[in-house]
């Protein structure tokens, strides 16, 4: 298998790197972040035939091990177009999407771990993807569960999707108690261990909300029956319920890269072994009250058209701002509710939806 | 949809009949029980083609109500071969497995909610069914869960099933403090309305036991893989784990609606609301020193020959005793347990089984 891969020094790139070693599969192509020790390492393990690189200044290291060196954000363009059996788009941010769409025009078949794409703009690329039939795969692992759960049923039959939500580092704290929470605090996921952007997207819920947009556009289903689910033990990645009541719900271990090896072989199911323990679950419902940015979410993705392009730019960045250590987390809702509020909705183009993000980020980081 | 019902007077009999008039189903025929009021009503409401009462003096009865009138035993043989969509053999005992063969010789597709035609004779009728191209649909909640997991999925990916069990009507209680429990008590099954001798079977866990059997003919899956789990919500009614690590599971009401409608509808899914909370769900490894019943029957299951025969019949008969006040419920075990260590295995034909059965029976009831 020819794998091109978006983001290999990040959380879900190493992961897939684990993968792509220990089942023999070729990486074809792959694009490298800031840290240069790693990506050396990646390159010289891996021998990619094409690699990117952030920066022209760090292609030198590079020369000797690999022949082909794309740069910055038109070298990502120019890796997702070479022909591959897969594209793993691993890329954390909003930078994901052009490589998303460029992958779309070349004809990839696509493993998505990127949610900006789908959630700036979902409309766009999954009708793009459907005129070029180009098959997206989710990795996240909610979605990868529910397209297991809907596995041979007939779309018809599906009534609603249920999404699980661990409720990240502050679940059992109240709204009240959040307001000093350090950013140390924030990065402490009880169940998971990713990148840093997402834990604090868990912790405010945001995440959640995102993945609702996402599951809309993935799986066609209107937003009144995807319902997000408060579930501690994030044992159930999602449930999927049915027209004659019944109900299907994956389990599986805290470990993406079940996800990742299931999107990487199109839904085909190939050994690997992580034993899941049956323990105790646990279901409750889930409070827009204590968790407003959910509420944001799901309303943006109803919305449609450019909010939730608006959500998730001014949420990246007012997490970075968190991060950063120059604002409180409430002061992240506060952010995204009043770019939100700010916004005239349109129906954008691409080209709108990169210029509105852009906007957005300068306005919100510009004087910080 | 033509039906043919067998067991109409009987709980997943009663069932089958509301679901037949609710979705305007035909009934063709129907067996019927001890009950002749109820029995009366049942033909006056749906007016079958065709009838098998349990007496030759009970037809007069249903004189003008219906032409054609089966007796007992071999009228249940001559009904099953009725040329019909599906057949739905919900018969209670050993006295339904007689009926399974005749269906299958007529090329009768099965709803099966008959444990023991699968515990007592599971080799031969799979064999029989696979020859005359006969589909067996499982009705067990249980089992059309498992039915419902592997939809779509690739057999040889299949790697556990999980059996839920809700532990019937004394999970709570200790070993020790069975001794002296009534009949009533182990009647009041938890979760489930059942008939009496299967919320017994719930209460000593004889019914799990005959359920891994079960699975293992239906879906052909190795006894080493087949988990029974105590999950006292019984939300969750059977899990599946593949190897990639994953696992589906499908949770539903306590509702033998819902199964009994996908087994008629050969797997299709047809509207049906009854809504399931997701509440708390808890699960605990199952104890074969606290539920040794379960061991003696998967026991069985393994060994293959007569030995299933042996485990149903008499437990059929001492369920029967405990009904009847004349032994305590311990002593089930105690006389399945000496007539399993008393048989020498060997391979049974049809007619070995029956006369097997009649044996034990005699043996187990006739003094008492």
């Amino acid at each position: 298998m020819n794998i091109i891969l978006l983001g290999g020094t990040g959380s879900i790139g190493s992961m897939s790197l684990d993968l792509i070693r220990d089942y023999k599969y070729n990486l074809l192509g792959v694009s490298l972040g800031t840290n240069l020790d790693r990506s050396i390492e990646i390159v010289k393990e891996f021998k990619p035939t094409y690699i990117c690189v952030r920066k022209a200044s760090d292609k030198a290291l590079f020369s000797g091990l690999c022949e082909n060196i794309f740069i910055g954000d038109e070298g990502l363009k120019e890796l997702a177009k070479i022909k591959c059996d897969i594209l793993l788009n691993a890329l954390s941010g909003s930078i994901g999407l052009i490589p998303t769409i460029e992958a779309i025009n070349a004809k990839n078949d696509i493993a998505l771990a990127n949610k900006e794409s789908l959630v700036m703009a979902g409309d766009i690329i999954m009708k793009l993807a459907k005129k070029n039939n180009v098959n997206i795969y989710p990795v996240d692992s909610e979605h990868s569960a529910i397209w297991q759960a809907i596995k041979g049923e007939d779309y018809n039959t599906i009534n609603k999707l249920y999404i699980t939500a661990s409720g990240g580092a502050f679940r059992d704290k109240k709204r009240n108690e959040l307001e000093n929470v350090t950013v140390n605090e924030a990065l402490n996921h009880p169940n998971w261990s990713m990148g840093k952007k997402i834990t604090i997207d868990s912790a405010t819920m945001m995440n959640k909300g995102l993945e609702v947009i996402e599951a809309h556009h993935l799986f066609n289903i209107p937003y009144k029956n995807i319902v997000p689910v408060l579930h501690k033990e994030s044992v159930i990645h999602a449930l999927v319920s049915f027209n004659d009541s019944n109900i299907k719900a994956i389990l599986a271990p805290h470990d993406m890269k079940l996800p990742i090896l299931y999107a990487l072989n199109r839904g085909s199911r190939i050994n690997y072994e992580n034993k899941l323990n049956l323990t105790t679950l646990h279901f409750k419902k889930m409070s827009f009250k204590r968790f407003p940015l959910l509420k944001y979410a799901i309303d943006a993705g109803k919305k449609g058209g450019i909010m939730p392009t608006v959500l998730t730019s001014s949420n990246e960045a007012a997490v970075k701002l968190f991060l950063d250590g120059k604002i409180k987390i409430l002061d992240i809702e506060t952010i995204v509710y009043n770019e939100l509020s700010n916004t005239k909705n349109f129906k954008p183009t691409i080209d709108d939806i990169i210029r509105v993000d852009k906007e957005i980020r300068e306005r919100i980081l510009g004087g910080k």
